[in-house]
């Protein structure tokens, strides 16, 4: 039944806003954590004529992005790219590697961990969901215990997000895998890099993923519309058995076809002609570069956050995301109202609370195509906006962040210097 | 299993092509139908950084593309858009409306009828599928027969293809709803209108269409990534007992968050930018007077292939499609060839034959944003190509086209005239 | 005779710095005083097919030109646009108002008004050339005194820079034609308005200017390669007689063809797709809220100058140029490494010291497409740079500006909810 | 004086068409012999940020526009980039290298000479200008002729259009270089290849050109907004002696800044970028080729005008332009009604008859970035054209002009075939 009632959450507050936006002069800050600030060459790499999707220029084209995402997802085995949202690719991982009924481990880390499972569940799959308190990543060790605890391997995939989006808390990947191998248990590895790759670091091989969620939004620079699956030979193999119904999300068709660098229905041309150009520029500005900006723009924020006084929502520092930083406000301030002062007077985004910490959280996003003074001139958004929406706070945030920033660039500096000279 | 091999029928014949095609001057001449021809301004639209798709800026986006696109499908009821292919929005329209194993009724229009066809059957239902000839659309009669002979109602729904993309042949909505009618039988109306919608005429309510299936490359002059479902009262009904799974698709979440201007999950908002871009476009020049543009280019096109004393592939004058051309040649030259010779030589590409007509048919595909002059250059490029390929034809159907084409610009002055006069 | 040396006395100092460039990630910060940053909407309006120039479109889009930079120059007489840079402007305004040999009042304000002295000196006119300081605009008394001297009118034309962008000073336009009225002098007042039009409160006929001298690409807002000339009757009286030597930028021919939307010759028609849309953007914003906007930018920048401890180049509040802000270094220092160590590690240019003051004073664009954060942004890029370039200097110039953007920001609130409420 | 008449031929007869022209669907062909269609790699590249013309990226930018030039006018000498028009060019090469009263030989090819003699003269110079009819290019041995009758070396410099835009009559420069060579006489050669370079073979160097002028918005494929030139040694020779007055225009100052990569005053930056891709694209293609291809255009389109029954302006073969065809109509028939209809139904533009051929001729150009199937459709519109505005004409132009480029394309493919074979 279609309900009367609105399950999105986020646009009634939203909304009330919309008479009281005035006229934004210049450039808009767009800091929530995804969609992020897409760079000039992406947009007009995307802005050029569409082209034959069964032609030779298109297989051309298409090659590149397989084996460029290869690289990012840092995978020897296919990836598919989908003309569709994150949200499709979460549902893509379930329906081509499980069957109706199959039991999956997953952690409550927060609204798009709680999103991915309702998806599951809206599929027909049993989700063993580990409650969480939202401020803390996945816990290897729980992992462990459950598996430990599944003899009889009831649990056929452990589904996590890497980055949850919600939270800015970073579940420990590399370790969860080790868990499961302690474990000695067949399950699955699914996760969710959906506001992570490309921000941080992720290795689907080495760290032993089944199969990796992502979307194009986010550390890859594009507009949405697109999203992908990269999976194991495990994966492939649980593929060949698996009889969720599907059509639209089939592996299978999709690889067939994209042996030769086509689509078995039409692509999305002109996303992957950006695609192609934001990979060409992860590539020219070099993975581990871009992991440490990111690191940079977290540590930086982090900083302002404390000076402020302000808390992250984030407990464990093992655990700090990069890509965004979800800040607590104190009781009986809201982050709605926060938000509307800054976009209203800086013409800058921020990311609002989701689900459970709604009103009570807000999120800086400083990932994707983002360096030092635009990370600046948010920081300064956001000090200022605190003191004109009377949040309590000290001063010195940005100024904190501008030392760490200081120091950072003093020392590149040197060893760039150093270098030199040897 | 994934199997070895390649159930994509076009891509091995197009790489052959690759290593041969030269470096090609100036503009392309997009010539299959679909993809088409992206005007500049809607290119342009879509080159504009990413909005909050949460913010207020969003909303106002989002509504004016939903009530453009009512417009378009002539509809009071709503419009849901997918970030996914027209592929998406086939599925969309079943596992919302139906359960499993139910019966559909399909007619064997040609290869996108066929693909229809697959679909329904991967995702559980039982298909009584209607042999053609890929030579005509729905016969109305053989609706009503088939529907006539059902008592029970096992059929749940008609799914027709309006405009076959890989004939050229369009069937009769209208006819085939009052067929409907007259049989008196309650199965919903499923009406592809992929390569139709906004370049033939339309009318989802005056017709009693339950679903409408659409895309966004075509007659929308949108590229590929958006796809639409536009329902009647009828099928939301259907909708809230339909038990096909669904997530992605569902209408429920999507309509409860469209209502206030947004989505469920991340949009496509940069096609959505252009989409409003080429709403308004199509609004400025009137859809009466794009259809009749589009009519124009049909009616011209075809008096071109006749007389260059090839064969229409569609058999039907009433079914004659107006946003493409199918063409049959002679036994024993290969479409293959023909349209490699035009694509290297030229720089345009024409639609392959698809399917049951792979290697006998090719397609001029004239939709979209496109006017006399792009029609006479592409028909020039086809009849050079036909003699440069070695296929047997006459000379003079550029000289047909011109000479109906003179005649239409005539008698539309002096219609302006005779406006002004009076 | 072409000369060994180099007269251009940028260009060495910057060119050291070329291999020592890293790859720059994300948007650059362009804080020179001009060009300044082009928002999109005006990037796109020129990315779009040049139409003919000769043809009913382009007449259309030349005169929303002409009558948008009337309301932009606050005149009711003729404004002329030249393809070329406001050098070009600057030769114009000379060629068809004098005659060889001429007299003329300047005052070295700093290194633009020098450079316009040169180009008079090299059409054969005599400059009454004032001395000056390079940290004072023009004297309205020294007008007066200089034209009071000159009972026989040999003095034609008092030549004056209204926003030296070498020095960030502004002269008082005003007050100057006063002291002109006083001495009932008749003599033309010429005008060079480059870095202030358009940012800075200007009136061409309440002020009595003869000829205004404009440039693209500052207040503006588009790229460079398109000046302007404004003219009173006074002046066009005075072209009628005027013999220097002049073709290209003959008023006359440019004015006849005007006056039906054409051009003498091929006007630069992409540039002018961007000045339309620039045009109505500036409407949009309103030329009030402009100034307003960039009286913000510039008191926000002083603050922040000295609470750095440093010095501003400018004595003379009344003469504070809110387009940008030119800052002196202690002894010592230089601007050329300090903008190297800004660039390389911010992203960010800024401009360089000019002329006599070259290596001693860095300036601080902070106009057109420009808003709060990104000027917080460059700020904390010029505060962290003074520390690793080592130049002496107090922390907390961000923190100034903050604290006043801050107070800004909520009186407007104030005002907007006091008029909402009433 | 200002007076009230207008010199501008063409605005009013296209006035009167203003209100009657309908909204035009899809892409204009845009055949007027400049500006040409810009290709959509061109326009995007101008579609980014200004930047800092100071900086050391822009110095790269530079050097690579200034040896790309160098290559497309064949010298190894400077070439100059002025932000300004063609006309700039031209007066341009005349301020630089000749003194007031000099004496300069010209010939009446066309609109564009008599333009090009008009600034001459505004300029100061004698002008001995050997009429024409309009239908030869100049005649070598008048050139000999002329500096046979002068032992005295009144006259300082020949000067030659290349390329008449208003005839389509291309001079043969390589043999009036040998006509001056055998008079001995030491006068400047000055060629203006405006609608000629990198359309048609030009060769500063090879054939002796002292000076040539050129522009951005023909051949080489940009928007207008930059003109150019190229010197000879001797020519900067005269550069050092002449006295016309100059600034803007002067080589000098030019000169001394581009060695770094600046220049002497703020460049068309975006402009720029657009001509340093639009230079990657002649290279890619290769200029043989590029030739080669007007050539075929050049030669359809007068096959087509001969099958018409209509007559070339242009009476010598020898002399016959590939980057457009003007066409003389019947008596009694006026171009501006052709153009009308034309542009109203088809919307296509060509060009007008300029000058001494106003309402006489109609132009088509076909240069730039153009291929056959966009040369098939314009002939098309020329086609039917003549029959809706009843100019009389035989029917089969377009049929003749695909005969030749059916011809032609079966050669290429040939030639390709042993190539590949040998």
């Amino acid at each position: 039944m279609i309900p009367a009632h609105n399950e999105n959450d986020k646009a009634p507050a939203v909304l009330r806003w919309r008479s009281a936006v005035p006229l934004q002069s210049a450039r808009h800050f767009l800091q929530i954590p995804g969609p992020t600030n897409v760079p000039d060459r992406v947009l007009r790499a995307i802005d050029r004529p569409t082209i034959d999707h069964r032609g030779p220029e298109f297989a051309a084209l298409a090659r590149e992005c397989f084996e460029g995402l290869q690289s990012v997802f840092k995978t020897t085995g296919p990836v598919v790219i989908y003309p569709a949202s994150g949200t499709g690719a979460w549902e893509a991982a379930l329906v081509n590697t499980l069957s109706p009924g199959d039991t999956v481990l997953m952690f409550e880390t927060g609204h798009f961990a709680t999103l991915w499972r309702r998806i599951a569940g809206k599929l027909g799959l049993e989700v063993d969901f580990v409650p969480g308190d939202w401020r803390h990543g996945v816990d290897p060790a729980a992992v462990e215990e459950k598996l430990a605890a599944d003899p009889a391997h009831r649990l056929k995939a452990v589904m996590v997000v890497h980055n949850e989006t919600s939270t800015g808390i970073a579940s420990r990947i590399a370790e969860i895998r080790q868990a499961m191998n302690r474990a000695r248990h067949p399950a699955l590895l699914m996760v969710d890099t959906i506001s992570s790759l490309a921000s941080l670091d992720y290795r689907q091989d080495e760290w032993g993923v089944d199969v990796t969620v992502a979307g194009s939004q986010k550390g890859l620079m594009l507009p949405p519309g697109l999203s992908f699956n990269a999976m194991s030979e495990k994966a492939l193999a649980a593929a060949r058995t698996a009889r969720l119904t599907k059509s639209y999300w089939s592996w299978e068709d999709m690889l067939a076809a994209n042996r030769s660098g086509f689509f078995p229905y039409t692509p999305a041309t002109n996303l992957l002609f950006g695609l192609r150009e934001a990979l060409r520029m992860l590539m020219e500005e070099g993975l581990d570069n871009v992991f440490k900006r990111h690191a940079r723009f977290g540590e930086a924020t982090r900083r302002a956050v404390r000076a402020w006084g302000l808390e992250l929502l984030c407990l464990e520092p093992k655990e700090y995301s990069n890509s965004l930083t979800a800040v607590l406000l104190p009781d009986g301030h809201s982050e709605v109202e926060l938000r509307r002062v800054i976009l209203e007077n800086f013409n800058m985004s921020l990311g609002s609370g989701l689900g459970k910490v709604q009103g009570k959280v807000f999120r800086i996003g400083h990932l994707g195509d983002f360096n030092d003074l635009m990370l600046c001139g948010s920081l300064c958004g956001v000090e200022i906006g605190l003191a004109l929406a009377g949040v309590p706070h000290r001063q010195g945030g940005v100024a904190a962040a501008m030392a760490y920033l200081a120091a950072e660039n003093a020392s590149r500096q040197q060893t760039t210097k150093r270098r030199s000279a040897s």
